[in-house]
């Protein structure tokens, strides 16, 4: 080939793609640029046939499968169709009021790395898919990451669609409502490898000067909900003897998931974090003490033996809070997802597009979830972070510079082309 | 007189009346006996007009002042109507589900007391005045006790008749609806003095196996309202040394507040409580760190300054929170009733009656706000208190047998007549 592959990755193509899609569900705001396109939605509707037309531009052919996850695949003049393809992609629903490129970066910086690729004379062995996954963030019908759950084999079809959001509607129903209920499951296991491109949603990159990140591992997610059952009574008429306090209990609990999640900070580096998020008391009127008290508490780490360790702590808090405090408990743990290690080849070959490109790359891990976590358990996965601004994320003020969504998607188009001509 | 004041009390008269005003607003309940009686509602208004009925019929002069309380007034033969009466009676508001007993044994034990009376021919020296106090539970237009905190002139009849509730409808409106829109202020400065009989709503009476409870002190509340302001942010994506987490820093304070009063209780009896008894957070999601939360706290005791001492606690927690935690933090202290002793005079009246009515009592004193702490600022009171199931109020739950409610009415009946013959 005359020129490298990242040469002709387009910084106008991309900007122009992601801006129109920012014009999809657009929310005005004083400050920043908002979005909200729940899944299903019209904003989605319009937001998917824009990237479909996208792709048949681009000379891909697209498919949708029963949950709505999108593919546009293209099979390279001379490569063997069932040769296992290269794919590469991200999501474009948004949380409420979300930012422009959280997803979409990497759906539309997936296309401009094909793009970029056909222009070259490169002689591909494989396929390379673009795809988009339905409800990635878990904003109207699910916890998240549901189109490759179901594209990975650990949710199932039929689930995925009778799946309700608030008010009753399937997500059958509301895909089949915007033209995007298509047919069969698309299968990752199918594929060679897989890399995504998402904004990174913290500022280690920003803090570091650096261009772009190589993502080593994604940590895992426990969730657990907890119940804490004390006695309403008259805050006046209680005395501090007779009482069975649910919220002085429960501010133990959110104390302990601080401290045993810094304890493993403080043993292991900082990749562990312990959250209470939620917080809901029963009755919650200024002059009862606390009936009840509800809590939601969310741990991460990388290894997934110290999340256990963490949740120990809690359940050994609760046992002590059931004796010392006269309350009962409930626990739960409705969400839990293992850490997910990067291919080392797909990490590798992340590093010496960097290289070639001619841009500085840092190792780190990633705290939030990504559908690359579920795709892991298929095939080969490797992930690029982009910078973003003071790592905002979910928020109008979420901003990735145009030159840095050119250059991670530049890595992108160079990793790709490597694993396709493997 | 050839019988006792009290042996005219009538057990059946009494609860005639207290089981038919329970029918106003009355709530189907499977277990125990629930009304909701919101000041101005239809079901206040045929509370209202059922009480004036029987205040009629026992002979009384009925009036009713512009924000709704309600005073009847007796003049016995003889007795010069210029001479300061003595008044009794307490409330027919209920909180929302509340029981049949609060407030409503005061007001028909008032009632019940001068029927005795007038049964016998005692040579009474002052007029008696049976009241119903309007808006005591504060469940609809203000933080309660409104009516008798214009009666004793610390709130003005223009501020509480503009007070509006959630829909915006004011209670001169509501007062006007139901046809209690009376003229001019009841003053409580005018009278010689004033009784209450009210439910106990602790069970230290149960538990102490006693008749009834005469009341020393009411304790003070001070109700603070703090903003405790950290920083929103992802909760996979924020390391644990990032964080201002506005719920971790509240716990700290929910367990100052139950430390600081468990101190003050060790040095000084078991008076003092201490209570965080709202707390919202914000945004509440279980994967973003909590950015704000408020808390509302509710401190009483019968002594003001280890009320205060406890404030001073919360204020240097809060300083220190924003020292070592990066918060902000906002304070208010927006209720501050000073803790009221009862007149020894009273206090002895009411011994002298148990005495003669043969009756176990016992000196305790109120966590629980009542119009008696406001209508002591004008006059000399005394409290009495019947013994309430396992200290239940506020409830279906709620419940005082009714030979223990003859029984404290027979000492309201002869207190009032003791001092009304002096």
């Amino acid at each position: 080939m005359n020129k490298e592959v990242h040469q002709y990755v387009s910084e106008d193509r991309l900007r122009s793609d992601i801006t129109t899609n920012a014009e999809y569900g657009k929310v005005p705001v004083e400050q920043g640029h908002c979005r909200t396109v729940l899944t299903g939605s019209e904003a989605n509707g319009d937001a998917r046939e824009y990237f479909v037309d996208r792709l048949k531009r681009a000379g891909l052919d697209v498919r949708v499968d029963a949950v709505g996850n999108i593919v546009g695949r293209w099979v390279p003049d001379g490569v063997d169709p069932t040769t296992p393809a290269v794919a590469t992609g991200s999501h474009l629903d948004s949380v409420p009021k979300g930012g422009i490129f959280d997803g979409v970066l990497g759906v539309y910086g997936a296309l401009e790395a094909v793009r970029a690729i056909q222009q070259t004379d490169i002689d591909l062995q494989r396929p390379i898919n673009v795809v988009c996954f339905t409800e990635e963030e878990g904003a109207r019908f699910s916890d998240g990451v549901l189109g490759s759950s179901v594209a990975s084999g650990q949710y199932a079809v039929e689930d995925a669609l009778s799946l309700e959001d608030c008010d009753g509607v399937t997500l059958d129903e509301a895909l089949t409502d915007i033209g995007f209920r298509g047919d069969g499951r698309l299968d990752a296991s199918r594929w060679d490898s897989w890399l995504e491109l998402h904004v990174e949603q913290s500022q280690r990159l920003e803090d570091a000067g650096v261009h772009v990140g190589i993502v080593t591992s994604i940590t895992g997610t426990i969730r657990c909900r907890v119940e804490i059952n004390g006695e309403a009574n008259h805050s006046g008429c209680t005395a501090m003897a007779d009482r069975n306090d649910a919220l002085a209990a429960a501010s133990e609990l959110v104390l302990e998931v601080e401290s045993a999640t810094q304890d493993i900070v403080d043993a292991n580096g900082e990749t562990a974090v312990g959250t209470v998020g939620t917080l809901d008391v029963g009755p919650n009127a200024i002059n009862v003490v606390p009936g009840t008290v509800e809590l939601g508490i969310d741990i991460r780490d990388v290894t997934y033996d110290l999340m256990e360790s963490i949740v120990d702590d809690v359940r050994s808090c609760l046992y002590r809070l059931e004796t010392e405090r006269g309350v009962t408990t409930t626990f739960e743990r409705p969400y839990d997802i293992e850490p997910v290690v990067m291919d080392n080849h797909c990490i590798t070959t992340l590093h010496d597009a960097a290289s070639r490109v001619g841009l500085s790359a840092l190792e780190l891990h990633s705290g939030a979830g990504h559908d690359t976590m579920h795709i892991a358990n298929s095939t080969d996965v490797g992930m690029v972070f982009a910078p973003s601004y003071e790592g905002i994320s979910h928020s109008p003020l979420e901003w990735t510079d145009w030159t840095s969504c050119t250059a991670a998607t530049k890595i992108i188009a160079e990793g790709l082309a490597e694993l396709a001509t493997e």
